[in-house]
């Protein structure tokens, strides 16, 4: 495509996503497509001759758009917020468009530096020490696979050197039954297997029974395997539930565990200082991770894993072929070796257009409304009589069941499934029901981007409206 | 950021971009940013208040382009082609734009749908048959990592579900030394050592050994370890050599390994029937990756993995909260389950734009120019008493030495790193020294969207001028 084509259809789609999120509020929230319907407006077979770029902008109006779930929605209270602001949507588009690629310093400094500096924005944003370093990673699912990484190659004395995991003692790895699904995922990944992951018990709040971790370090140091790793969760996927990391790392340091913190969603509100007492204790993990691609609203894919030990870390990770050497080594990063892949994406660019265009203030202004939001209606449900609470909100997710009076208690699952889906499918909302302690719950996430008092309002009184009609 | 400033700013970076595109020939292709240069024009700490959008427009175009290495130049001649079509451009500005994420189904269903779709195109383009099934991954170093987790399970029958590697036979795992440094990489993070990694010989033209190989195999089985994975290498790194695929399928069968193309690169080749034979024998591969963000043109990161038994991926790689569970589960594809991110980004969006606005028969013609322009310079080099072909020029990459007359052998490598040197430093053109058996040559990778055969011609000038300067 050449430049003058590039102008005429970039304009014509700056247009249409300013239009986009002027007018989203007016659509469903979750899709109406059935599985299937997309696939069938896309032909079977690429085209052979080149298309004009209005068709293929046609398309996504009558095709694509139409069939989305709208995740920057302002009734969109699904899963976790995945806020992309418009700013950072700038500088991703900027991070496309001048095609840099990162394999070292040198072909990129700007990509290295600006990562560098990002990094250390955020780091104290979040009120963390500068003993941290960090990189920027996908997702948290990578992060903390290489987090586990990191943990099998201390407590193995660098087995993978040598003869691997076979050359290892049996190494164990501690979470709490409600940490997310991808601690276990990367474990296994890494070579552990499913005898070695120990799920501990949760307390009342959801947070991980310290009681019962110990429990299970002593006898597993019994049996004769040696602890490895322990994944604390500083809000936790199901109900944002704050593991007590004090006590996680008490632990860590007597049986000299790697400790882990995965603050994917929470780590924003750290911007707040009034809530970083939330991870008290954070300062004695040896890795965290954050995501500002959650609630921040850095575009989507953006996981800032936070390190101690950045030595070893490029000792776990590193490769140094001969292509790839310049005399920049040793005087700058090379973030090659601080991940999984080789080649890097200019990802500093949409945190720096996010941080500079909104500034710190208005973030944490955002975060507070959300915070503030979610209390609210807190206080409507815990004011109801047939509503509960089923977790404390100690950030922007409730946690709800409805019990209409007279309803039998075995079918109450069934009639939150239904209103559930009854909600999402009028297109008013999007919520997401999921198990806790084995029966179905209703999570709602405050928190996009748009999201404001009146929105949460209204969505009370559609709870309301559903509920009553069953 | 509002809409409205949205659109103020957006069409700022599309003329940006624009002209970016248009100017960067008249650029140094490689950075002359000295290490700590760009970092020192960022502030150390984020900014309080909101910045003007403006503002951070002009550090761009004051501070970072002008510290950047150009990948996007017509003369960028170093590494592999990144390129970024500017079709492919508008396409992700779309996926950030519009927000999407990818969790399950109905989390994005035009992002699952259109991600199966564009890997069936890539698939057809490729030539290959439709017993393949592929998912976008980030890079092929991530997608190399997950062919050999998918061998080390198939291998130790799912060990990751019982005591993982440690219950596990002793695996091993084969490429050449040509291999791509991701796959020993991929080896130890999966929890190989280093002692399971047999790097074989090569032959005169680089490709692997298959005698050598099928050495170690039988030497390996004797002593009572498992053969689990052979890579296979479409492509080489240094000097696009090309693996015997037929002969390592042959090898794989009797024994039983997982058999894995590395055509990260080369994969765009195979868009010409003409030169499918270079991977004769794919077919009987379990998994394949090639990257559509090098050669093709796809805007980086979009790596795709193809393999035969889906089953087998998601069975290695899923995970099954209830939170995302919802009713359109099986009959559409969870990409969750087939890497290692939940979330996933709406990569599909860029391939459809290049291939629609490209056409298949507009891409087929670019890339035989490249391929054309690499066997124009071989010639000038075999041509040229002076001047030495290192390895058969496959596909686009051209690894030459220059030897003066008179220069005493153990010389030729420091002329060789002076004058590749002297050549990138003066911006003319960037290119990509590398050892190759031991000595110094240097690749010359043609392939950039813009380079046509008159700056392929200048880049000989550019060499015989240096060369004779010494």
């Amino acid at each position: 495509m050449t430049p003058d084509e590039f102008r005429k259809t970039g304009h014509e789609l700056i247009e249409l996503i300013a239009a986009y999120r002027e007018q989203v509020e007016d659509m469903p929230v979750r899709s109406r497509s059935e599985v299937g319907d997309i696939l069938q407006l896309l032909p079977e077979s690429p085209p052979q001759q080149s298309e004009l770029p209005e068709t293929v902008v046609e398309d996504v109006k009558q095709s694509i758009i139409p069939g989305m779930t709208h995740w920057q929605h302002p009734s969109f209270f699904a899963y976790f917020p995945a806020n992309s602001d418009l700013s950072s949507v700038l500088g991703d588009l900027l991070s496309s468009g001048l095609g840099q690629l990162g394999l070292n310093w040198q072909s990129s400094p700007p990509l290295t530096e600006m990562e560098q500096r990002m990094c250390q924005w955020l780091q104290q944003m979040l009120g963390l020490s500068d003993a941290w370093q960090g990189v920027i990673q996908d997702t948290a699912s990578t992060a903390s696979l290489i987090a586990l990484l990191s943990a099998r190659e201390r407590a193995s004395e660098h087995a993978q050197v040598r003869n691997g995991l076979r050359d290892a003692p049996e190494l164990m790895v501690y979470c709490s039954s409600q940490a997310h699904s991808s601690i276990e995922k990367a474990a296994l990944l890494a070579g552990f297997g499913r005898n070695q992951v120990r799920l501990c018990e949760v307390n009342t709040d959801f947070s991980i029974d310290t009681a019962d971790l110990q429990k299970n370090i002593e006898a597993d140091v019994a049996a004769g395997k040696k602890p490895c790793a322990i994944v604390g969760c500083t809000g936790t996927t199901a109900t944002t539930a704050m593991d007590n990391l004090q006590q996680l790392a008490r632990l860590s340091e007597e049986y000299q565990c790697w400790l882990h913190v995965d603050g994917a969603m929470a780590g924003s509100a750290m911007l707040l200082p009034e809530m970083r007492h939330l991870w008290d204790g954070v300062e004695w993990a040896d890795s965290v991770v954050f995501n500002p691609h959650k609630w921040l609203g850095v575009v989507f894919d953006c996981s800032v894993y936070f390190v101690r030990d950045k030595e070893h870390l490029v000792r776990v990770m590193s490769t140094n072929p001969s292509y790839l050497q310049t005399a920049a080594d040793g005087q700058a990063p090379n973030y090659r070796d601080w991940g999984i892949p080789l080649g890097r994406r200019f990802r500093a660019m949409k945190i720096w257009w996010l941080l500079r265009c909104e500034g710190v203030e208005c973030l944490q202004k955002r975060l507070r409304r959300d915070i503030n939001n979610a209390r609210w209606l807190e206080q409507q449900i815990a004011a109801h009589p047939e509503w509960s609470l089923l977790a404390p909100v100690a950030l922007q997710t409730v946690c709800v069941v409805h019990r209409p009076p007279g309803l039998s208690s075995d079918k109450v699952d069934s009639h939150t499934l239904a209103w559930c889906e009854a909600v999402n499918a009028s297109g008013a909302a999007m919520l997401t029901p999921a198990l806790l302690n084995g029966r179905w719950m209703v999570r709602i996430s405050v928190g996009s981007l748009t999201t404001e008092r009146a929105h949460v309002e209204r969505l009370w009184q559609t709870l309301l409206e559903y509920t009553a009609k069953r």
